[in-house]
């Protein structure tokens, strides 16, 4: 059947969404529109903030809430008590979010917006790398020069990638910095028996 | 760390859809966000037009886009080709839409809105059995005279129990309505083997 147009719209678009398919975009159009109106009023709000109500760092890249301020930096790159000499390069918003919540980390950070791939070399394109670079150089003569960049990538082939090429054009701006990789080995609560060999091996090298 | 508000009360709020997370919804999230504008403003605008292009058909309860005709009935209930004197009455919205895309039904239909649960007594009030028994109380003196009704719910406990007290309270309508349900049996690419006694019990009794 055709479905009401407003419904039809709602589903094509909303099933774009990753890991959300048609079925369960319908299931929850029809829950939104069984809400009292009050709660559906809320839920319309707070999407519409999600785009209206939110602005990019220009700085590291992250998220954050509007403000007045005109640097429009976010709240992390405002900080003073962070300690703005160490850059944490990571992929994506959520790994960000992952190392905050271990309160291990008080440096800054650069989000990549994505993974150098052999494959699609247009996505290269839409990498923040030239942005990382331009910060490393431009912070050199500043009083927050900065001394080491970690590249906090996802030990996969990609990952990988980004982190040679990363190294070698840090390396390359001849700044004396400092670049450093997350150790690698068993994950906590790991198994010997059961973890691949690639793991194994980097258990091994990375013993202490 | 505390995620910026608008994200926060996104992610708060789009957690408690069904089959939603909030670690998926964090990541809906910076999908969105990291689309171009315009396809980010299309998102904003099909949500919006859920809420306020949709109305709830006062006759079958069925969801439709709003027109500007004055009884606001959906587009099945003003359909003058289908059979008005055939109800089929279903829990929910996607029910009425599985049982559309058969193209088998050419009836009408009548949204419960749930089923009667032993346990929630609440739930039972909001169910729209006074509306259906109203409806086809109505008909009795009009030219489109309801002679079936379909109780096409689910085969479970709950579906059992609000088919029994539909059919009863129909009957004590004293009209003379023919009260059917649907076939039970072997699903369609099902094995014997494994069917449940249920279900095997079942077919035999609906055997043809």
């Amino acid at each position: 059947m055709e479905l009401p147009k407003p419904i039809k719209d709602f589903v094509q678009r909303f099933s774009q969404l990753p890991g959300l398919g048609p079925r369960q975009t319908t299931r929850l159009v029809f829950w939104l529109l069984h809400q009292k109106e009050e709660t559906q009023r809320e839920f319309y709000h707070t999407f519409a903030n999600l785009f209206f109500q939110t602005q990019t760092c220009p700085n590291c890249f992250f998220i954050s809430e509007k403000n007045n301020s005109e640097d429009k930096l976010c709240e992390i790159c405002r900080d003073r008590q962070r300690d703005h000499s160490t850059i944490c390069v990571v992929e994506k918003e959520t790994d960000l979010i992952s190392i905050e919540n271990t309160n291990k980390y008080r440096g800054v950070y650069h989000i990549l917006g994505g993974l150098i791939s052999e494959i699609d070399t247009a996505e290269r394109q839409k990498l923040t790398i030239p942005h990382l670079l331009a910060r490393i150089k431009k912070s050199a003569n500043s009083p927050h020069k900065i001394k080491e960049v970690i590249l906090a990538l996802n030990p996969t082939s990609e990952g990988n990638l980004t982190i040679y090429y990363l190294e070698k054009a840090i390396r390359e701006l001849n700044l004396d910095i400092k670049i450093t990789k997350l150790g690698r080995g068993l994950p906590h609560g790991g198994e010997v028996e059961f973890a691949d060999a690639e793991t194994l091996v980097n258990a091994l090298e990375g013993r202490k």
